[in-house]
């Protein structure tokens, strides 16, 4: 480890936890701290990786945390949450129903930007010597911080610091700390600070999960600026949206400074000239405001800027920094995981819930994107994912940002409808991926097949409002999100005996089109429940949407007779009907280099095995757990566990779950391992491209549902903590309603006791492995954990088994 | 019907049958003949349809029906079978073997263009007066015959005849007879004689099933004039394909004209300007030829297309219709199929079996498109029809156009391979569509989940060998296609208990990606067996091709353990395994204008419900009969009939043989003449776009396997024959090895007696429904047909019954 330096008091990276333990998969200049993500030096290789691990971003715009000189740079970019452009969908053989255009995400105008000359040299730490380059993201402090000690290629040296933030108390306000000081006599300096709009591209890439590159997506369509202040205005081609972009500063130089302002086009520049004797500094504040509408005029949105600018500058830095740190403390304080005997996994949990919390805290009317707004991956598009594996940790966290998200699955509602009618069904049909609540999806089998994209919102909708209590959201947008997706399930499926959901796909996405696919079917089933429920306790809503007592009977009928598909022959459940029936797949004989399969096998080849990309039934184990004996989730899970190769991001998270659950706890911490450090340890190769915000949020899951045990059937809260072997103690809280529940767990030699406490709220009901706990007041409930059942071994695929983390201490 | 005019006594379209039939079906203007197809007058709606109807072919190279005088046109198309352009197939998503080319046929340079001028007015039939306009399409001559007489706007009048031919004898050769006859004193006449390449397009289309549409296709290489002939050579932008197209003159005036000869870039043209007087006729034979090659240079391909060009000159016009009108003698002589009792279906069928030949009968080297050479629609793909509907026809009339197919499917063998390598599979995966081999697919569940291609190819094969006895073929192209097909089954299916073979698509493409589809398990058990026979018929060559003993013996493990999907509940066999526990379409609810679904309908409702687009089992009973009981076979048809919409051209023919074999023989009669005149009545709205050689293929079948009840499982040839109501005697001839024997049923009163005979060869056996048959010398052997059995009524979906067909006599 590598990071004491201590030229910069606010920034001390020296380790507070003192140790320099290091693992296999800690990637290189990155260091190990409770609170912060922390870097040093520059890899030419790590700039893009850099770029995503740094962004801030507030749910409603997002920066990449590329440097403010500009370079070196992969992709600097800067998204607005629902800001997005329209591009054509091609298709080799069109078919009814396929999408004909999709939706990408814009880099938009960067105001990152503040270009330093330092004599005649450009600063830019390819060139001259770098002494000292330290960058780290606060977690508590909600700011990317950094320290460069330089000397110029002509020999001038300077320090320069950064602080950057993306407000969240804000929502439309960045601001930039940014101090040059000169460690060498009479340094001339000039600062270029910036909005550029239609920054150059990187290059586009054939892997079909990548974004589509758009070229100059932005019109300019208007420019302003006075006094130290600046705003571009700039429109999307196709989508006929139209964004502002502002910039204002505040500058102090000892010795006084040249400058200038100018705007116009793609370009507004704030500029600087300064002379500064040794060891004097000059330090600019710079504030940044975002705004965009489809309908708002450019006079009113460039109003709406320059106010957020002046908004900013009278709350002044110092204000906004402390703001920032009152929102994090917050949210920490009730929202924090705490691991005793992984300071690495500890710190990647607590980076996975900053950045899960970072891309929703203020979305407000828009969605939460699968890389939320940290690069252009996937087209910055939504999925299922954010309602199922981001949005429980928000709803127990921060349960604001989840009720925004399911505001916005509503408003999109009249999308899905329309959907669900163009596809011949009833009710809702929500888009597999989407920005504006169209379907996006070019491949229809592993797109709109996957319907349990709606059971997703279902399950999200039902959580937050048993979670919550939020009696205003259930009576409105929770049962009509709730009714129209039920509906669509009875129009999707059949009665034949058993109700049947046929031709669908699960989230494996490995197989497609199969005939009830259980995941699917036990959603569904859990979706008309919570509708018929929903609508009982909501009457007037339930006839505004029309929904009549014989409708809420039809749904019922259904979930009680929802066909779950079970291999007699193997006493197993089977993923699909007959899926149990299929080949096997020749894993032996499947090399390293051909995963992921899908770049390396047709579809076709891998529909028909018995070959899982990503957690499915496990799924339904963990979502649906109440439906399935302990012995069939022992059964099923190694049944599965042998045949899933984890081609997604999404599976670890859910196999920790299952296998924390199953028994298999050293299993389910290597997963956990895996799940939190898919990022920081880019194991998925694509980190460049964003974050795998699904991922993070299952970081809390593996805490709060793995190794907490935690389940909420039916809106009912229960707990089975758990550690593994490497762990001494974990620590989680939840909200729930007005309370925050805090679970302990704790290990003593081979004992382990778990530790029940109320933080807030009166009192709450739950179990501990089965056994009623009631808590009351702020008294601790301490139980024994009952120990591991016997279990046999579950094995992977053959080079599929997780990393074993061993931490070299 | 308005087809006689008795100007031209070669033309003479007066009906011969001297009756005047006319159906709900029958199109407006064209004319009932035995042996012509005739139209009357010009009818903007049908010019589209009339330049496909009258599509002069060779298999090589083929002319659409466009006037020479070139307008009106909507099409007027020239192809070269196997001259194609390649164009991007674009993805929304893309996929691991998705193919990114492919292959679209090219309109070449047109040579049928004689603009003719007649004073200042150009010969147009939507100007002027039309005094009579009239064309056939002659199937014994095999000559596509005009007559017009018209009177310019400015009141000079003029007869034009022409009759054109496209060679059978001489494969390059094109040749036309143009007349022009003064009916006013001094008519000042203009002939323009052009070969015109990169002509206009018309319009695309939206509807997925048409072709990619090429903007100048054709860059110029090289032209050359001089005397009466000229040359222009083209190269076509992506392919790198040559072509040559070249044109002569004979010309005779009888007081002489004035003419010209020019060439280059994309135009060459014959001028000629002439007085005539009033009764004087000019005449000119127009010589066409045309040639092409990967890799022949500039001026070998031009000296080849000037070769024939001076051959055709040479041979003459009347040598060229003798040898046509011999060519076609000799087909019809052991071809034609004889129907008393209904004028207009036996022009149907004779039309039809005339356009299969023509697409057909020399295509040497090149395969057999969906369209022929009469349109661009499917891009001017070969895809599996040609295999099973187009080829058995020609196997058993004209064997040689058979063989020149498979030779074309051994040729593209290395593509087939090397497709099998791509999709991880052994052997050889035969593309969807394809001109040169290579996949061309651009929508995988319809494409190469559709593995069934290859069966189709392996069923071709071995039927051919049967039915010809071609040993050299057998030893060679055959036992390669049956052994690589096999090979890709075995790679394809796995053993558990039975061989299955999962996640395929059949022959319905409203049901896609199932496992155990039956018809690809029973048409891969057939392949197996037939290439294990094959393989020890022919050691030498399975030695060559590595075959085992090992691999012989598995390929008959295979076959004997194929799974063949049973419904014990419901008593019938299932399309593929589950398939009858589907959810049922609701018919009821979907009107006619929904029809075909797959414009309508997205394919994840369609694939999931029990709605089938065309025959699947039914072919399967078809082609395996002998595996299917009789009860069976009626039990399956009736539950198969009610839920097949026949949104496929490719249906009806096999319902139509399954009908007559179950004995529904009306609705098998029905559905000949749908079949039949799929073209001619324009049933599926796209005549315009090409012929639908497969359904012209099945007209042939109809007669044959339908009312002649003629089968050839496992090489043994059968027949059942039995006459529908309307008919009272049906005649037709197979050739099989060096026999041709002739199979007529005739009615009298209620009784149905069939009559055996040899028309080549000395001695057959066969059965007749069931009966042994001993066929020796010209020996007739008279039989009764026996009662048809009693049988309950089948049902077809709601609205989608065929159209009875009531001749109003």
């Amino acid at each position: 480890m590598t990071n004491g330096h201590g030229q910069h008091p606010e920034q001390s990276y020296a380790g507070e936890t003192g140790d320099s333990i290091e693992y296999a998969d800690q990637r290189r200049g990155y260091g190990i701290h409770p609170w912060k993500l922390t870097r040093s030096g520059l890899l030419p290789d790590d700039v893009a990786a850099s770029e995503t691990l740094f962004t801030l971003s507030n749910g409603h715009f997002g920066m990449r945390g590329s440097l403010e000189e500009g370079e070196p740079r992969v992709v600097p970019g800067t998204y607005i949450n629902g800001f997005y452009e329209q591009r054509p969908l091609p298709h080799a053989e069109s078919g009814y129903g396929f999408p004909e255009s999709g939706e990408t995400v814009v880099n938009v105008t960067d105001g990152k930007l503040i270009r330093l000359f330092v004599g005649d040299s450009p600063f830019d730490l390819r060139y001259g010597t770098t002494h000292s380059h330290e960058r780290a993201l606060d977690l508590r402090t909600g700011t990317l911080d950094r320290s460069t000690e330089w000397t110029s290629p002509n020999g001038q040296s300077v320090r320069v610091t950064s602080r950057r933030l993306v407000s969240f108390v804000h929502r439309s306000l960045a601001a930039i700390e940014y101090e040059v000081e000169a460690l060498d006599d009479n340094v001339y300096l000039a600062i270029y600070s910036d909005l550029l709009a239609n920054e150059q591209n990187a290059t586009a890439s054939s892997d079909p999960r990548d974004a589509a590159v758009l070229d100059r997506p932005l019109k300019s369509e208007d420019s302003g600026a006075r006094g130290q202040q600046a705003v571009l205005l700039h429109r999307t081609r196709r989508s006929k949206l139209r964004m502002a972009a502002g910039m204002d500063h505040v500058l102090e130089v000892p010795q006084g400074a040249e400058t200038t302002i100018e705007a116009g086009g793609d370009l507004a520049r704030y500029t600087v000239t300064a002379q500064l004797p040794k060891g004097s500094k000059l330090r600019m504040i710079k504030y940044l405001s975002y705004g965009w509408s489809h309908r708002r005029s450019t006079p009113a949105l460039r109003d709406q800027v320059e106010a957020a600018l002046a908004v900013g500058k009278l709350i002044g830095w110092d204000e906004l920094l402390e703001k920032q740190r009152a929102y994090l403390d917050e949210f920490w304080q009730h929202a924090d995981v705490e691991i005793d005997g992984d300071p690495g996994l500890q710190q990647a949990i607590r980076v996975s819930m900053f950045h899960v919390l970072q891309c929703s805290a203020r979305a407000e009317g828009q969605g939460l994107g699968a890389k939320g707004l940290s690069g252009i991956g996937y087209d910055g598009h939504t999925f299922w994912d954010a309602d199922l594996f981001a949005l429980p940790m928000l709803t127990y966290t921060k349960p604001s940002a989840a009720r925004d998200h399911l505001l916005w699955r509503r408003n999109t509602l009249p999308e899905a409808r329309a959907r669900a009618a163009e596809l011949g069904l009833a009710g809702a049909a929500f888009p597999w991926r989407t920005i504006t609540g169209k379907e996006c999806s070019g491949y229809w089998p592993a797109g709109t097949a996957a319907f349990h994209v709606n059971s997703a919102v279902a399950n999200a909708t039902a959580r937050y409002v048993a979670a919550t209590g939020d009696r205003e959201f259930d009576a409105g947008a929770g049962t009509e999100l709730l009714t129209e997706t039920a509906r669509l399930w009875m129009s999707l499926g059949h009665f034949d005996g058993a109700f049947h959901i046929d031709g669908v796909t699960g989230p494996d996405e490995y197989t497609a089109i199969v005939d009830d696919n259980l995941y699917t079917n036990v959603m569904a089933q859990a979706n008309l429940t919570e509708a018929a429920d929903a609508c009982e306790r909501n009457p007037g809503t339930a006839s505004e949407l029309r929904v009549t007592a014989e409708e809420i009977a039809e749904w019922r009928k259904a979930a009680a007779a929802m066909a779950i598909p079970y291999d007699e022959k193997l006493g197993v459940h089977a993923q699909s009907e007959d899926f149990t029936k299929r080949d096997e797949w020749d894993f032996e004989d499947t090399a390293d280099e051909f995963y992921p399969l899908l770049l390396h096998y047709p579809y076709f080849q891998i529909y028909r095995k018995q070959v899982i990309k990503q957690a499915d039934l496990a799924l339904a184990m963990q979502l649906r757990g109440d439906l399935f004996t302990p012995e069939q989730k022992a059964r099923n899970f190694a049944y599965y566990e042998a045949r899933t190769v984890r081609d997604s991001s999404l599976s670890a998270a859910t196999q920790a779950v299952l296998a924390a659950e199953t028994g298999h706890l050293d299993l389910a911490y290597d997963y956990w391992a895996e799940v939190a450090l898919v990022d920081l340890g880019d194991l998925h190769g694509n980190v460049d491209d964003g974050l795998h915000i699904a991922s993070m949020g299952g970081s809390w899951q593996v805490a709060a549902c793995g190794f907490g045990g935690m389940r909420d059937h039916g809106g009912v809260i229960s707990f089975a903590p758990r550690l593994p072997h490497a762990l001494d103690r974990l620590r989680f809280r939840i909200r729930s309603e007005d309370r925050v529940v805090e679970v302990q767990v704790t290990r003593t030699g081979q004992e382990q006791t778990a530790t029940y406490r109320l933080i807030e709220g009166e009192s709450f009901a739950t179990t501990h492995h089965g056994q009623p706990v009631e808590l009351s007041g702020s008294d601790a409930v301490e139980l024994a954990v009952p120990a591991v059942p016997q279990v046999e071994p579950v094995t992977q695929p053959a080079r599929r088994e997780p990393t074993r983390r061993r931490p070299q201490r």
